[in-house]
This record gives structure tokens, C-alpha cells and sequence, in this order.
């Protein structure tokens, strides 16, 4: 096999870093050149929120690799400060900026890798680019971040945008004292979760102070004496010290289009299933591609870190003479965010619901509450697991949030999601028990019992937002579809607190008290998390009552998205 | 179909309880008789040794659901103090002694499920039943153990056997402030280890004050003012205020075997994957049964709560008259040894060597030191991964120990053996990263790299043992193998511990120095805990070196195989 002698990377972070590592150790007399724009290779950018809100203290801490022990332990050519301002496909080489000693060179290739990786996206909105509005994408953004705040010691922060990182800077920066508002375009932060799990974060950043104002999007930013106003289209202005842009990322691919280079509709480069783009020889990985969704085979733009590095090391693996395969990614995430961990793979409802993203899989949701390990062991922790499926038990996507455990118990999933499993491998799971870490069922087999008693038609939910839909249309109940509320809950659980209008028959009572009930009216039965309600739903449906469903989430989940404190 | 009308459940703990939850849930007209011979049902046997710690202090938290709330709530003819001594699978009716009436009667069944569980092994050891040892499997048995430890106030412990009760009492015992020694007949403790994994826990046994005795066992225990002196076979004798007994357990089948209900040879009931017995309308669960071991395929006992669990319900389903199978257990299982979580699913190598329990599987091993999250995030602490897997790739099990992230990883391999996957398989799962959760290549995805490299011939590994082997045939490589030990790290980490006999040539100073080395020589190359030796050994070998090895685990896992602290 001819072995191709000279690679050029373009970009020095998570994709291209690795695969110049990885094709060292591949090749070891292949000349490797990596070319970054930026002072830094290889850092560590997904702890940039937390160097900002001072958990970690020592900006070298960030620096995974510097461009010289890269350079003596793997023989790799590295040029920081070096921008590729041009690529000649057809001529096989690159132009070049020394942005320190201000000259431009050209640079031969036989392979090339694209990892320019994606740029914050700062829509046109008048005021945008002023003093004190901030991105966080690069160790020189955080530099200036962490300059701005030592200098002017700001007292509040406004956060556009409440994805990953406007969260996880929400977060830091109240951990630093300041006085912090997000403000969101959607009714909810987070948007791989749904809305019914976003409102769990909402409940949590609302109880850390941060104000959190949703459904409403900056139409200008307006900076005088060192301090921002903020103008909202509902009319609303806010004021802040500083304001962190967190409206989410675009491909970094400009001079891949001017090459000629294919893209897609949203900038992304078009890869094959080996990494290669549209032109001879050359690679792309990272944040800068198009992926293959993995549970619809569709398309998509899923710019995490995770995907990158095993992107890369499949491309180094391709230019050192393998025909390794990416099989794509299926946007498995997780972030910590105050007290709670929100992490979630696969698709979510919003995605099924919304203009034929996917068209004709027709689901079926369930959401459960687990304890995070044994209730008996001290720490246990409640946690809130939705899980989404199709009508053979193929699993679509799941969403977690919790103080504790939630990690484990995406990452459980995604993988059975990778083997294209079911939810009846969901049951069989034999996960580790012990109870400090868990419980004999384990909130991930009680998913797949939950979704399997649904497919069975052993039991039947309803959410709380169709209660509430139903309470609307029925105030009084007059006109509309008939239907009680029951609280099978004990007694003191029902005086702290109960849903409107509900009427009570603990479970222990209701085989007695059946002729309390209307056989042919809809009785939706709620307790605390599901659990007895789901008992008393199976003696309610063998007992002739026809139109049973089961609150999901009980009257925990229903005091959260109404947000009633107790 | 015809539906059976009654069924009688002997035993009420977490096999017998939630096979009766469950067939209440789907079969609301059916009789079902819950038999159980304690005083208590569904209670926290896997919490005992909590309780007995002060860890969970309150009783009532280890009473899941009393007889009476399961009586109303499931509508279930509860039976506690309730024996049943005999089976007449003829006439389908057992004998059962109320032992507090201290009268007899015969109830008669359609359908029977055996959920006896298992015992604790007491072997005739001379002195085994004196009044100061002491069991841990039951409430009655803790109840014992609270009772002596508040009158007595025992200063000393002896644990016999070194399993997972073993453990987690040898650790509550010195949680509750006393002097704890652990006797155990083989050279390790928790038996789903292997030895060299085991090491790391005996290393953090013995910091934790554990006086850990190996290889070595009991011949009679003398009581005598209350006090036992333990005679062990060594000569060495030991005394202490009271001794614990926890050498494994035997399923508690004789009911089973005086019915005729064929049993295996250790005494476990066979039945098929319907969980049925050899006798008609009998099922078995949990402890008591012989299952499927999962990846081999051959039969096994696994007595663990998560597999009793998962048998209860499909037996639950099939009395109700569906036909679901139960597809065997591979042993997952997790456990906190004090500062350490111990973790293990599958196979171990140990029996993968021992006489022919797995014939004609050629396998491989790794072993990496991974973090359990981004190094730069704070809490970042060091966990050891062994991979066991075959030559395509197949995962045979793995082995997981540290203080944190432990159980999250051997969930995540258990779920892909469960799956049939393979290493590549781990290669590409896509785990939840952010840096307070993990790494961009998360430790199972670095088990795949590695596995995957191992099986393309990349690198090779040694293990310290092999490596100590080599040592001691060549003390001064006279005659046998030349063979040169190559510490790739820097001055500063070599000045704190080396191996001896180690030559030093820092990994960024290599490739100039490689007439340094015989090329036909094998070197074995090792820095803090493997990346770097792997880098080193790649350079090497495409070098023209031609035996090149990587030290398993490097010198942080040397040091702990021979207890070199720094």
C-alpha cells in the first residue's frame, strides 16, 4: 500500500489534537503538521465555565498539552498562531498566516484535516460586540472574562441563552457572587430536555436566585458607564455588570466553502461514512462536520467533545491505511447545573412532535421517579427519568435529572441504544447492586418494566400538563368528558398537600370502596411518585373500570411544574 | 386459557415478595398465599451490614413493607412464623408448621413458587456455634449482633471469609470503632476479582487498619469467658471478642430435594427458562435456583438480589399465563470497601484459567488507570479498569476498583455484554461527558482503544507478576531472556520511586537516543500509569525493535503489587 507521507491538521484542539496523536502512533515516519490559530493546543475547553467561577483555580490546569511536549514526545510539527487562510484542493496546498511575524506562506499536503471546530454564533443584534458582552469558546475569551472581572470587579451578569454553556455560566458565575439573570428565547432552558423535564432545572436555578426569564428574546444591547441594558421584545429591560452570549455554536467551516468544499444547509462539512470530504485526500472531524444521527440515520450537527475524539481517532486510522467506519452520534450529554445533573441521549418528544423531523415513528413516553441508590442507605436522592420508545420497544431517547446517579443511568442507556436494543433489554439489564450504589431494580430495568406494562396496556399515564388541559376544559366538569381525580395516598401525605378537587381512598381501602367510583368515567390515580397508583390502577382496570390512567410522576412531578413548595 | 386459581409463595423475602407483588398487579382474582418462615417479609438483607454499622440507624428503615401493608394493599394471605417442611408435588399441597400457634395444617396450591433463597455455609469447624459468632443474613441474625454488640461491647472482630458480607462488614465493624481482623482461605479477598485487582484492596484494607490474613484457614475456634481464640492452619491463633462467619452461602433447598424437584450438585434447583422446576406447576426463584450463566451459556449459582429480582417478575408473568423467558445472569455486582468501590460483571481470568470452566477460550487481558473525571475538575480521583475479552473482539468481563465512578463503568460494560457487543463496541459508545462526570473518552472507551490495539498487534502488554517472574529467572539476566526494563518519564517522577533496575530515558528524548537500546532485546517499557509507555512502545516498534512491552498499569499499579508506599 503507498503510504501517504505528509498530513496537515487545521486546528489544534479536541479533533485535531487527537488525531495527530493517534497518527503518530500509527505512523511514526509520516510528517504530521498541525496548524492552530490560536497561543493554545489541546486545552481543555469544556472546563473553561469552571476556571471563570474559580472551581478550578489554575489556568494551567487547562493546558492538557503544550504545543512544545507535543512537539518533542510526538514529533509533530506544531505552528500556534498560524491561521490556514486558503486551501487549494486541487493543488494539494494550503495558505498560511504567521500572525505573529505577520507573513503568509503556502504548505503542501498529501492528506489534509479539517478541525476547525465551530465559532460562537453572535446573531446581528444592535449593541452585540460592546465591551462588556462576552463569549466563552477559547482559553483568550476566558483570559478576557477572567481580566474583566479581577478589573472591574462586576456585581451581575446577564446570560443570553440557556443551553449548556449559558447553564453551566449561570452556575459559575453566581458560585462568584454575582447577581445573575438568563435570559431564553424558548419557554425552557436545556433543549435536549423536554419541557416537562426543563421545568425540574427551572425549579432548582429559580431556588439558587439566578432570574430566570423565558419565552423572550434581546432585540438590543445598549452599554453606557461600564453597564449593560438589555431590551426584551415583551417590553422588559434588564441591567448588568456583564453579559455572557451563550446563543449556541456554528460550524467553523469558511474556508472549507471557499475551497469548494461541500457543505450542508447549516454550514457543516459533508463527510463520508470514513470522514472524507467532497475533496480528494482531504478529512474533517469535530464540531466542524455533519454526523449521522445515529437512532434516525438522519443528518444532523452534533457538536460535542465526545464525538470529535473518536472521530479522530477513526481518521488517523483512515490516513494511516484503515477503512474504519464512524457510525455516527446520538447527542448523549450531561451537565451539572446548581444542585442538579440533567443529562440525556437520543431524541427527545419535542423533536418527534415538531415539523416531521421524524416522521412516522409513532412513540409512546413514560417518566418515573427512582431513588438515586437504596432508600434505605443514607444520600438517596430522588431522581426523575423520562424515557422515550416506539411501539416494538425501540428505545428513541431518554432524559435524566437528579442530584445523583444521573450519569450512570444515561450512560446505561446510551449504550443500549448503540446496540440498538430494546426496551425489554432495559429489564433483563444486571446492573451493579449494592446499596450504596443502587437498588435490586434499578431505576433503568424500572424504565423498561414501566414501558413494557405500556406496551401491555397494563397501565395507561397522563401527564400533567393533560390533567391540567382536562381541569381547563372541565372546570366544573358540566359539559366535557367526565372524569375524577384519585388520591390513593395515606392521609398525612394528603394534608401536605393534594391535587384540586381530587377525591381520597387510600390503597389499602379501595378494594372496599369501589362503589365510590363511576365505572365509566375517566379516573386518573395519582400517590406520591406512581408507584401505589400504579397498584391501584390494576385493581381498578380488573374491576371492570374501563378508562384508568396513572398520573405520571405522581404528585411530586405535578408540585414541580406548578411549582408549589411544600 | 385456563387460569390457575391459587398460588402458594414459600419464602417472603425479595424473590418471594416481588413475585407476589407482581402477580397481584396482573392477576387481581387470584389467591395468592405469601409463606414465610421469619417474622418479617421483603425486608434489606443487602443492608445488614449497614444497620450493624450505625450507617443506617433506624430498624424500621430495613422493614421495605410489613406484613400487614403488603395484607391490604395487595390483598395477599400473608403468613410470617409460618414453615412449610414439606412439598407433595403429587397432591399439590405443602406442610406447613405455624410456629407460633406450634400447631401443623396443609394448604393445598394450582401453582407453587420455591423462593427459599440460601443460607449461610457453616462448615464443621470444632466450636463453630459458639454463642459470640455469628451470622449476617437475616433481621433475626442482626438483631443477634446489635443485641450482643450493646451488652457486650466487644473491642474486637474476627471476619471469616473475605466475600462481599465479609467485606462490608469487616468495614461497618470498623466504622462502629472495633479492632478488626479478616481471616480468609485464599490468597485474596472478594472472590470476582482477580488476584492483581485484589491487591488494590488489600493495599486499602490495610490503611484502613484491617488486620487482613490470607491464605490461610480456621481449624476450630475455642470460646472461653467470652472471648474465641481463632486456631488457624498456619499455627497462628488469634483472639477476639466475637467473630463473624461469612464463607458464602448454600441455596436452602431441602424442602425441594425431600419433593423429589431435581437439583443440581450444589444443591440449587434446576429449572428452565421458565423458571419451572421438574415438578408440575412448581417455579423456583433466586438464591435457590441454578441459573444460566450468561456469557458461557453454561449453569451456575448466582445468588444476588438484582437476578432474584428479575426471575420474580417472569415467574409472576408465566403463572399469569404469559411465556417469558429468563435469560441468565452474569454475576454484576458492586461493592464499598471503605475508601474503594469494588465492581465486577462476567468472567474473571482466574476462572477462565481454572480447570476447564471455559475450554478453548483464547483471551486477552488489559488493564488501564483511568480517571474518573477530567483530571483538571476538582475530585478527580484514579480508578483501575481490567478488561477480559477474546480474540474477536468479545467481552468475556471486567473489573473495575476505586473510590469513585466504579459503579457507573461496570454498568456501562454489563450493559454491552448484555448486548452480545464486543470492544469495538466500547470503542464507540457514546458516553455522557462533562468534565465533572468524566473524560471525552471515557474510561470504557478507553478499555476498547486499548483492548482494540492489543488485538491489532499496536502493543503488547506485561504484567507485573510476569514481569517479577522474569526478575527472578534473570536476578542478574545472566542466561536466561535479555531483557531491558525502560522508564520513559521524567527526572522528577524517577526520583520519587523507580523499578530497579529500570534504565531512564524520558519519552520527548526517544527518538535520539535509541542506540541506547539493543534492538533485539525485549524491552519493557513503563511511566506513571501506561499512555506514555504505550507512545514510547509505538516509537520502538516501528523502530525496528522487535519485543517491546508495555508494563500494565505502570509503576503506580508496581507499587501497589508490592506495597511500596511514597
Amino acid at each position: 500500500m503507498h503510504m501517504s507521507r505528509k498530513t496537515v491538521i487545521i486546528g489544534g484542539v479536541a479533533g485535531g489534537a487527537t488525531t495527530a496523536a493517534r497518527l503518530r502512533r500509527r505512523v511514526e515516519d509520516m510528517e504530521i503538521v498541525l496548524i492552530e490559530k490560536g497561543d493554545n493546543i489541546s486545552y481543555a475547553n469544556c472546563g473553561l465555565p469552571y476556571y471563570i467561577g474559580g472551581i478550578i483555580n489554575d489556568r494551567n490546569e487547562l493546558l492538557l498539552q503544550t504545543p512544545e511536549a507535543m512537539r518533542t514526545k510526538f514529533n509533530i510539527d506544531i505552528r500556534v498562531a498560524n491561521e490556514v487562510t486558503a486551501i487549494d484542493t486541487r493543488g494539494k496546498r494550503i495558505t498560511v498566516t504567521d500572525k505573529k511575524a505577520g507573513t503568509e506562506y503556502t504548505e503542501t499536503y498529501d492528506n489534509l484535516v479539517i478541525a476547525t471546530g465551530s465559532v460562537p454564533f453572535k446573531p446581528p443584534i444592535p449593541g452585540i460586540d460592546g465591551e462588556n458582552l462576552f463569549t466563552v469558546w477559547t482559553i483568550a475569551d476566558t483570559d478576557l472574562i477572567k481580566s474583566f472581572v479581577g478589573q472591574r470587579q462586576p456585581k451581575s451578569a446577564a446570560v443570553i441563552g440557556g443551553g449548556f454553556i449559558g447553564l453551566e455560566m449561570a452556575e459559575n458565575l453566581r458560585a462568584a457572587g454575582l447577581k445573575v439573570s438568563l435570559i431564553e428565547r424558548e419557554n425552557q432552558v436545556m433543549p435536549p430536555f423536554d419541557y416537562e423535564m426543563a421545568e425540574l432545572l427551572h425549579e432548582n436555578m429559580r431556588a439558587n436566585q439566578v432570574d430566570l426569564i423565558l419565552g423572550d428574546t434581546v432585540n438590543a444591547f445598549h452599554s453606557q458607564n461600564g453597564r449593560t441594558t438589555i431590551h426584551l421584545d415583551s417590553g422588559r429591560s434588564l441591567t448588568a455588570d456583564m453579559v455572557i452570549l451563550s446563543l449556541g455554536v456554528r460550524p467553523n467551516s469558511r474556508i472549507a466553502r471557499d475551497a469548494g468544499i461541500a457543505l450542508n444547509k447549516a454550514g457543516g462539512i459533508i463527510v463520508d461514512e470514513f470522514l472524507k470530504t467532497s475533496a480528494e485526500d482531504v478529512y474533517a472531524v469535530g464540531d466542524v462536520i455533519e454526523v449521522t444521527e445515529y437512532i434516525t440515520g438522519k443528518t444532523a450537527m452534533i457538536p460535542l467533545a465526545g464525538p470529535a475524539n473518536k472521530q479522530a481517532r477513526i481518521c488517523a486510522d483512515n490516513i494511516a491505511g484503515d477503512k474504519t467506519a464512524y457510525h455516527g452520534a446520538m447527542g448523549t450529554s450531561v451537565a451539572k447545573i446548581f444542585d442538579l445533573t440533567a443529562a440525556s441521549t437520543g431524541l427527545n418528544e419535542k423533536s418527534l412532535i415538531s415539523a416531521g423531523l421524524v416522521k412516522g415513528i409513532d412513540y409512546e413516553t413514560v417518566l418515573v421517579n427512582q431513588k438515586s441508590h437504596a432508600g434505605y442507605y443514607p444520600g438517596s436522592v430522588p431522581i426523575t427519568l423520562k424515557l422515550i420508545f416506539n411501539k416494538n420497544g425501540g428505545i428513541l431517547g431518554a432524559q435524566i435529572s437528579g442530584q445523583d446517579g444521573v450519569d450512570k443511568r444515561i450512560d446505561t442507556i446510551a449504550s443500549v441504544i448503540h446496540m440498538k436494543g430494546t426496551i425489554y433489554d432495559l429489564e433483563e439489564l444486571e446492573l451493579a447492586y449494592a446499596p450504596p450504589f443502587s437498588s435490586a431494580k434499578d431505576p433503568v430495568n424500572m424504565l423498561g418494566f414501566v414501558a413494557e406494562n405500556v406496551i401491555n396496556h397494563l397501565v395507561s399515564f397522563i401527564c400533567v400538563h393533560e390533567l391540567d388541559q382536562l381541569s381547563r376544559i372541565n372546570p366544573d366538569k358540566p359539559d366535557g368528558e367526565s372524569y375524577t381525580v384519585l388520591d390513593v395516598r395515606e392521609i398525612p401525605e394528603r394534608l401536605e398537600s393534594a391535587i384540586p378537587g381530587s377525591i381520597h381512598i387510600p390503597l389499602g381501602e379501595l378494594r372496599l370502596r369501589l362503589d365510590e367510583l363511576v365505572r365509566d368515567e375517566l379516573i386518573i390515580v395519582y400517590c406520591a411518585i406512581g408507584v401505589r397508583a400504579y397498584n391501584a390502577a390494576r385493581i381498578l382496570m380488573q374491576c371492570g373500570f374501563k378508562h384508568v390512567k396513572v398520573l405520571s410522576g405522581g404528585i411530586t412531578f405535578y408540585n414541580s411544574m406548578h411549582h408549589r413548595k411544600l
